[in-house]
C-alpha cells in the first residue's frame, strides 16, 4: 500500500472516530437563590472541540418527575441517542437539574424550590460562561418530557426573551386535571410532594391553575414562540396533551402537535426526541444559530 | 504548507463534496398494462458508487394531482433536498410518474389508467432490476403528498406484502369529501377529470367510497403496517386528516399524526417531509434494511 | 254550592282524572319467523277511547341488552313516564320483545332469533291490526336505549320505507367496539351470548361489522331520517356514541345528538326520554299524523 | 240537548279555551344605573289567573343582538310558541330589554350600558314586587339565544345566587373569536359597535377575554348549576359552542350539550326553546318551585 492511500486510510478512519466522538461533562452549577449546588450533564458535539470559532447553539433538555440531570444519558434504552444527535445537529445539549418535583416553577412556598430562577438565570448564565455558546435567545432552544415538557412550555411562555423554540414530549401540562385522576391513596402520596412546592390545591387552586400551562394558552398565542408538542396514544397525559393541542388550535397559535403509539416510557421518549430536535434545528437554521 | 497536510486537505475537501454527492438518474419505465412509458426520477445517494457490496433501501416518493414525476426535485424551495436526504440515510428516493389526475389507482373505466399495476408492479420490478436494492417489502416504503399521500396510504393497505411502511402528507385521503367541498364551476371541471378514472360519482358512489383511504381503516388495522400522516393546519384537507387520524385512534391502528402550520404547499411539504423520511429510516432500521 | 257548581266541579275532576287515564295492553304477537310467541306492552293514551275517529301515531321503544318488553314500564324511577308521554303527546308506545341479547338483528346462524323480521314485519302488522294506528311510516317512530338504541337506528337504517325517525339512547352502535373493552372473563362471556347471533367475531368479523350502526353512516345519509342520538358522559359507550356523532357530522347527515351527565342507568334514561318523544313528535306533527 | 249536557258543553270549551289563555303584559322597567326606563314583556301562563295562591316560576328569556324585548314573541315563526309554553309548564316567561349590543353586561366605559345590574337587580326586584313570583333563585332560570346566550351563561355564571339553572341557544360565548372571523369591513363595523362597551379589543383584550364565557369555565364548574347549550352545526358559532363543551367536559362540569340541524335563524330558536324549557322545568320540578 503506498504512503498515499494510507495517509487516506487514517484521515477517513480518524473522520469516522470523530463522527462520534460527543464529549459529555458533568458540570456542577451552584444556585445563589437556593444556597446549594446541583451538577448537570453537558453533552458537545464532536466539532466542539475542533471548530474553535464557531459558538454552538444550546439545547436544554430537562427530565420528568421523580428524575434527575443525569435520566437522558441512562435511560434511553439506546445510550448514545444524545451522542448522536449533539453531533449530527453540532449542538450542545444541556441536561440540568429539576429534582424529583420541582416542576421547574419557583415554589411561593419554600426557598428551597426555585427552579424558575436556576434554569432561567443560574444555569443558562454558567452555560455561556463555561462554553462558545450562541448567547442569546437566537441559540437557545428548550425541550422535556412529561414534568419537563411542562417546564419546556413553562418556561419558554413566561420567558421568550430566552428561549427561540421549546419542545414538550408527554408533558404534564395541568397541574390540576393530573392530579384529579388518582387514587385515594395515591392523591395523598401526590399531595405530600405538592405541598412544599405549590401548598395544597384544595386551598390554593388559582396557584395550581397559574403554573398550568394549559392556562397559558393567550401568552403562548402573543409569544408566537415555535413549538413541537407530542404525546403517545396510551399514555395517562394524552387526554391533557389534546387538550393542550385544541385550545392552541382554537386560539390560532402556531405549532406542531404529534400523536404517536406509545405510553409513559423510555422507548417512547427515545423515538419522539429526533423529532423534536429536528424541529428545534430548523428554527435555529432559520436564526442563522445553526453550526453547519 | 507540507505534502501532509495538503493531501489531509485535499482528503477532507473531497469528502465533504462527496457528502453531497448524491446523483438523479430519469429512468424510462414502461407500463405493460397501460402500453406506454413513463419516466421516474431516481436520486442515488453518494455512498452508493462507492458502497458496491450493499443493497438500498427504496422510498417510493409520490407526487401530487396536477403534477409530475420531477415535482418533488424541482419544485420544493430547496433543491437539494432529496439530495440531502438520500446522503444523510443512504436511501434510494424513486420519484416514479403518477399522472395529473391518476390517483394511483386501476380505473375501472380507462386502461388507459393503470396506475396501481404501474407503481406495484412494473415501477418497482424495474427499479430492483436497475438498482442494487433490498428487493422486498423490508426495505421498500412509499410516501408521497396529497393524491400521493392517497396512494402511499392506498397502495400500501392494499399491497402490505409490497411495503413495510408508509406515509401521507397533506393527503386527499377522502374522494367522496374532497370533491364534495366545491363551488359549482370547480366541481364540473373536477367531474370531468373523475370522468375517465372512476366515471360519474352520482351514478357510481361506491367507487369513490372504496377507492377512499377513510374506508380502508380496518384493513389498516390488520396491516398494522407503520403509518405516518400529516397534515396543515390551513390545509383545506385538513378536516378529512383529522377524521381518518380519529378512525385509526377510535379503531386502534397504530400510527404517527401531526398536524402543523401551514397550507397546501411546497413549503409545507418541504418542512414535512424531512420527518417523514426519520420516520421511515426507524422502520428500515428495525428491519435491518438500513445502510448504516 | 249550587247545582251548577257541583256539575263544574265533577267535570273538572273527571278531566283531571282523564288526564293520566293512559291504559297498558299486554299483547300476545306470535313470531311465524321464529315459531313461539312474545309479549309487548302497550301503551294507549288517555283520549285513545274517546276519540274513536282518530289514528294514533305509534313509538316502538325498544329495551336493552338482558332486559324484556317489561323494563320501559317497570325500571324507570317514575312508574308513570310513559303514560304521562303517552297522554301528552296522544302517542301509542308499543314495548316489543327482543330478548336479552338478539340486538334486533336477523341472526345468520340460528332460526330461533330473527328480531329484525319480528319488529318490522310481524310486529307492525299486529299493531296495525289490533289498534287504530297511522298504519304507515309517517306515523311510526322507533327509539330504544343501549341495545335498543343500536335497534332503532339498525332497523330504520334499513327500512326508511318503514319509520320516519328514530331515537337512539346511550346505544351500543358498534358491535365490534363494544366486545374489544372487556377484561377476558368479561370477553368469554360475551362471546358466548355471540354465538348464537354471530358466530365468533374472530371468524366473522365483517358480520359484527355489517351489522354495527356504525358502518352505516352513508345509508343513514342517504335516507335523511330525522334521528336523535344521545349518550350520557360517564356511560362507557360515550366514545362510540362520539365517534357516530362525528362521522354523522362528517358525511353531512342531518342529526340531534346530545350529551349529559349521567351514565348507563334508568335515571339517565327517564332523564332522557321526555327529549327524545319532544323530538320524534316534531316530526309526526310536520307528517301531520300528530293527534292535536 | 238537556241544560246538564249544555252546562258540561260549555265547561269543555271553556277549559280548552283556558287551556291556550295565556296573558301578555307589556311592562315598563326603570332602570336607576341607567338613568332610563324599558319594556318587557311578560308571558303569563293561562293558569296564573286562578290560581291565585300559587308563586310562578320564572323564565327569564333573552334576546340576541341587533334585538330588542319583543323579539321572542314576534319573531318566531309561531307566534303563540310562548303562550304555549308557559301553559305547558306553568311558568312565567320574562323577556327583558338587552339593547342592541350590550351583551347583558356592565360597560366599563359607558354608564349607558349597564344590563348586568339592570338584569339581576332592577328588572328581577320589579317582576318579583309585579307578580306572584317564587322570589328566590330555586324558582328562577335564564336563557338566551346568541348574544342572549351568552348573557345567560355569563350572568349566571357570576350571579350563582339569583338564578337555578341556565340555558344558552347559539350563544356568542367567545367575545374574542367571534370578532375575530370577520372581513375587514365588517371588522370595523363591529369594533364601532364594542367601543362604547368595552373600547377597543386591541388596547383591552383582558375585557374581551374577562367577559367571554369561554374564560368562566372553573367558575362554572365550582357553582355546579345545571346548564344546557345547544348550537346548530350550521351555524357560525359552532366552533365556540364546541370548544366550550370540550372544556365543560375537560374540567367535569355537568351539562347538557345538543348540536342539531340548522343556522343562526329564528327557525332553529322555535326548534330548541321547547328542549330548553324542559330542561329548566325539570330543574324547577327537583326544587319544588314548579306549578304542577
Amino acid at each position: 500500500m503506498s504512503r498515499f492511500r494510507l495517509l487516506l486510510l487514517a484521515c477517513l478512519l480518524l473522520s469516522a472516530a470523530a463522527a462520534r466522538a460527543a464529549r459529555v461533562d458533568t458540570l456542577a452549577i451552584p444556585s445563589a437563590a437556593m444556597h446549594k449546588t446541583y451538577r448537570a450533564a453537558v453533552v458537545l458535539p464532536a466539532s466542539y472541540a475542533k471548530n474553535k470559532k464557531a459558538n454552538y447553539p444550546v439545547l436544554y433538555l430537562l427530565h420528568g418527575a421523580w428524575g434527575h440531570f443525569s435520566d437522558w444519558l441512562n435511560k434511553t434504552p439506546d445510550k448514545q441517542l444524545l451522542h448522536r444527535l449533539a453531533d449530527d445537529y453540532n449542538l450542545i445539549i444541556v441536561n440540568p437539574e429539576g429534582e424529583t418535583f420541582s416542576f421547574y416553577l419557583n415554589s411561593p412556598v419554600s426557598l428551597d424550590s426555585q427552579f424558575e430562577t436556576y434554569l432561567t438565570q443560574e444555569v443558562i448564565s454558567k452555560i455561556d460562561q463555561t462554553y462558545r455558546t450562541v448567547a442569546n435567545r437566537k441559540g437557545r432552544v428548550i425541550a422535556g418530557l412529561s414534568m419537563g415538557g411542562h417546564g419546556a412550555l413553562f418556561l419558554s411562555a413566561r420567558h421568550p426573551d430566552l428561549y427561540c423554540a421549546a419542545g414538550s414530549m408527554s408533558g404534564a401540562l395541568d397541574l390540576r386535571t393530573w392530579n384529579r385522576k388518582l387514587a385515594p391513596a395515591e392523591a395523598a402520596g401526590r399531595a405530600r410532594l405538592w405541598a412544599p412546592i405549590l401548598g395544597s390545591e384544595a386551598d390554593n387552586p388559582e396557584r395550581f391553575a397559574d403554573n398550568s400551562v394549559l392556562t397559558l394558552v393567550e401568552q403562548m398565542h402573543r409569544n408566537g414562540l415555535p413549538l413541537i408538542i407530542d404525546c403517545g396514544v396510551d399514555d395517562g397525559l394524552i387526554d391533557i396533551n389534546r387538550e393542550l393541542h385544541r385550545r392552541l388550535v382554537y386560539n390560532h397559535t402556531p405549532h406542531d402537535y404529534t400523536e404517536r403509539p406509545g405510553a409513559h416510557t423510555w422507548e417512547y421518549w427515545q423515538t419522539a426526541l429526533p423529532y423534536q430536535v429536528l424541529f428545534l434545528q430548523q428554527v435555529l437554521k432559520v436564526n442563522g444559530a445553526a453550526v453547519e
